[in-house]
């Protein structure tokens, strides 16, 4: 049986990574998954060769309007659109297919903080597409809906959830997220341009602006009983893509290096996408670059008494769409590691 | 039957690079390769894993001291060491083993310009391992050594072969080639800092001083009775990976842009890696990163009278450790694609 | 006697850099200089600080709408206009005003390749913005226009005008540039963002279809009774400045390479802003970044038999803004390098 | 009279960028300055213009060896040296020579530190050169000799004093400064090359394992009588220079936006080189590259409960070579200002 999948927002970063992964994905190798239709918004009518030249065996292939008439009929449909477009055309599709969600939309369980951070009406809460975090793989692979999760959160979660569910560091932390630029999507803008991003650092959204900070509190929210504080700063680095974050929180007394350490091992000890690095070793974004891999460590601090949690990611495929197929994996049976990088590609 | 490989020089970036493209090979994930002794010279007895942690699933690998006792008796050796010491190993392994050699020695034909590049005796010629070039495929086939090109000959040879072999141009090439800064190697040199390469542009090796030089005459003297004369200039450009190479030469009178067009056309219609773009797209090497593909244009300049042809390859995939993996499958008679990614990693 | 100046275009990389280079002008410093009307398009009402914060002692300045009204009235109008708009404002100013015109309006002498290359009506042709081209410093002293030239013409004649005026090359040059993106100027466009620059190289508007061609072959074509022709092709490089550019040329019979560094010599031997480096030193963009000095090298391939000549500029600085402020010093009767960084930012 | 120079270390980055500096100082220009001496370690013997060609105008002269010898006899020493070596000549030096020491040796007060971060004798503690902090501009101009803050220390104290001083946070300051290359000195170390520098972000010295930690300290620590601690990360990021330090602590109960804001437009009123970004602007360090400024912003994250105060330096410029040129200044009586660029090197 061949599972027929449409990829909606097809000419972004996070549609063109969906779709570099599936190229090799194992079953779309044996042709027991289809890539169907690919849609775009303004770049409807052009073709995959002309704006994605990157992927070469799809180079022939027209882009098509975004609608629901192009997306239905398919078993799996991946929305990678902005929000709000993305739950209309959900909440439209039929129950039955298989919808992996890259935009914000069904991310946040609390109505007031949907409405507080994106100024709209709440779509709903779906199974929250991070498989690591205790739970959420069940749930996901017994729904026909996910919502992927942002990719500031994606690595500021895995940094921190261990610790914080172990209940090692008083969960009010501050975290630096350090992003390549592919992390603000494919848009004309001025201030995203390489002459304004390269051979420069800067910080922007802070002070709790940033719309994935109440997702992050989401998260780890659930594994304590605990208020949770979250300080976040996303800081913007000339690299096209990557997210080294910096957590730290103040250590509980009496935990110790080792209490620390143990928790991630065993947080992580069975998870394909996760590795705790040897001590002394730090995460490094080209590490993991192309791969859906993240790497974590974790180091105690005894002068200023904190827990510092790293993380490496790459924003576009773990960060997202290897997220997504990781996703797709669960809820259709495949394996859930399938056509997902293991190896970055460094330097 | 499993078939088992040795790296030598597995610490450096050709020698990671093969590794990288080794894990993903389906030999490999059905079991019928087998990574066996990985060699270095002063990294010799530190794991893979503190040198290249983006090698995960080879991370507890002990990289062993580069010797003749730890290499042979493997089916295949991948040599990925600086000249010289390559060929001293080559010339004591057994006659049955596969040799792949990344390294010069055994490129050039011409023993006087080896002494002259070089400046040491030369050691020989093997199969020279670009397939894509007429007839190279079948000798690389029914041989059990072969010599990897250069990565600059790599682009520049398939950027130039169609127009010289077809009689379309003067064979007086200007090759000016566009380097992201590994291909200089895993040196610690103060010119190859991050500090000097980002935010800079600068040539090397000018007026025909680069060791490519002759390997670049050499491929194309081959297909033409004219004498060939090349002026190559490889520039330094702040990127990790990539090489644009930008060729030129006088077309000869009478031809036009659509025979030029189908002198291209009618040499890759059956490659797999290497893609003629369609016109008006020209080569970037994001478009090719981490995978074996190498992209081609080629346009005719009325006004100059002359022939513009651009590629674009990954320095480390296409010009190295791609076309070592894509020769070891030609003489071992694994698939030639296997193993060899086909989409880039853009952006 | 205080003069004053206005910038049109003011928001754009070359205004904001000929804001940067006017600030620490020694007779701005002195009080002697005035920076009047700062005008822009669709960002005037902004304030310089909200655009150009590295402007800081402009920051309060508002730009105003680009008009002759705001632009008359001042002894010096610098216009970084796109073409076309540069002109029509150009023809409505006062004939004593001062004008540095940054745009290509009336840089070519020939109305049949203005045609050609730019599709509209030819405006004329003014003394030509570089005062190292022999007779050039004398016409732009002795004028109140001057038309800046591209920034790909000031390396390419700088790099190559020497061989070509002595006779030591035939005048038939092949000329690779690689460029910083600030070049393409400050527009939003996909192409340019981050992501798709950083970790790319590319070349664009190959075989003669750039721009600046035409421009390069009349600044070699006035020196020497040989047809000139032009094998030109840019290249984007991730780097937010800098052009490096390698040209070479086929070596007159006899020439040897002494006679080309003597040609250079003499050439550049009383120039403040050009540096023929010394032997076995090849210019870097990274050394001239910010400078107005453009260095040059020069050898001989004897086995190809051509000249290699390279040059490396700041595409802002000597490439536009420097030369611009440096033709408005010698108009004004400043002295010619006053304000004019002698000094690269390297690393 | 002319006061006369001599840069010890002048082949490193710190060195040379204070002779990029003293080069357009107003004195120097003048003849008032003199550049003497020139030393280096292993590069003794090359000229400047081979090491560093973008300081053309001190092309030809000659790095002598380190020593006492060479260096006594100058009015002003600059000493851009390995600690320990630095802190060795210092003390030979006569004592009316001016003494600027670009290394840590004697910066911190405290033995009992020095040891545990330095792991070597305390040599003593000098003026700290941050003329910015309070009650240093009157220590330093009174003194003759002056010890350079480190680069992260001088980003890091300048975005946190006027919260920390004003009581208007706990002093429990969560740091993370993302830092160009050049910081890591002009050291051959394979970790530091392009290749692995370049589209990579990661974190070093973790966990208050860097040596800068007790010097933020002690900095911060000098106007609270609240027990300070610092939680420092430092991130290597993908560009030549520039720090962007990203700094928060737990707001103080009752303390709202505007006495925040109050206290940094206080401390800063009247610094020339330290800017307070209207509100909204984020401090990016494209716009300070070069110059002697620091960008300084500063939120309340009220749902966090914290101030987020966020600077932007270039690390060779206010972070080092700036700082001892305006140190220099303010002993020998020149103009505090003199010689340091007020505008960055934007885009």
């Amino acid at each position: 049986m061949v599972t027929s999948i449409a990829v909606a927002g097809a000419s972004g970063y996070a549609g063109g990574e969906i779709l570099r992964l599936l190229l090799s994905h194992p079953a779309y190798v044996r042709g027991e998954l289809r890539i169907g239709a690919l849609t775009a918004g303004s770049s409807a009518g052009a073709t995959v060769g002309e704006l994605m030249p990157h992927l070469k065996p799809l180079a022939e292939r027209v882009l098509e309007p975004t609608s629901l008439d192009v997306l239905q009929g398919h078993d799996v449909v991946f929305l990678a659109l902005p929000h709000g477009h993305s739950a209309e055309l959900a909440q439209q599709l039929d129950a039955s297919t298989t919808i992996v969600d890259c935009a914000a939309d069904f991310r946040l369980e609390s109505a007031e903080q949907w409405q507080k951070y994106y100024q709209s009406e709440h779509a709903g809460t779906w199974p929250y597409g991070l498989p690591e975090m205790p739970g959420n793989r069940e749930r996901i692979a017994t729904s026909t809906r996910v919502a992927i999760p942002g990719c500031f959160p994606t690595g500021a979660t895995l940094a921190t959830l261990p610790a914080v569910q172990a209940g090692l560091v008083e969960p009010h932390l501050t975290i630096t997220s350090v992003t390549g630029v592919s992390g603000a999507g494919k848009k004309a803008q001025v201030s995203l341009l390489g002459a304004e991003t390269m051979s420069n650092a800067k910080a922007y959204s802070v002070a709790g602006q940033h719309r994935h900070t109440p997702e992050i509190k989401q998260n780890l929210q659930a594994f304590t009983k605990d208020s949770v504080s979250i300080n976040f700063t996303p800081v913007l680095a000339p690299m096209p893509r990557g997210i080294l974050t910096v957590a730290s929180a103040p250590v509980k007394p009496g935990t110790g290096a080792e209490d620390v350490r143990r928790a991630y091992k065993r947080a992580y000890a069975s998870e394909t996408f996760v590795a705790l690095l040897p001590l002394g070793q730090q995460p490094q974004t080209q590490h993991v670059l192309g791969s859906n891999l993240c790497h974590v460590q974790v180091e105690l601090d005894e002068t200023a008494g904190t827990v510092v949690m790293t993380s490496a990611i790459d924003n576009l495929t773990k960060g997202t769409a290897g997220a997504a197929v990781q996703c797709m994996n669960l809820v259709r049976g495949f394996d859930e590691a399938a056509g997902l990088p293991l190896v970055g590609l460094a330097p």
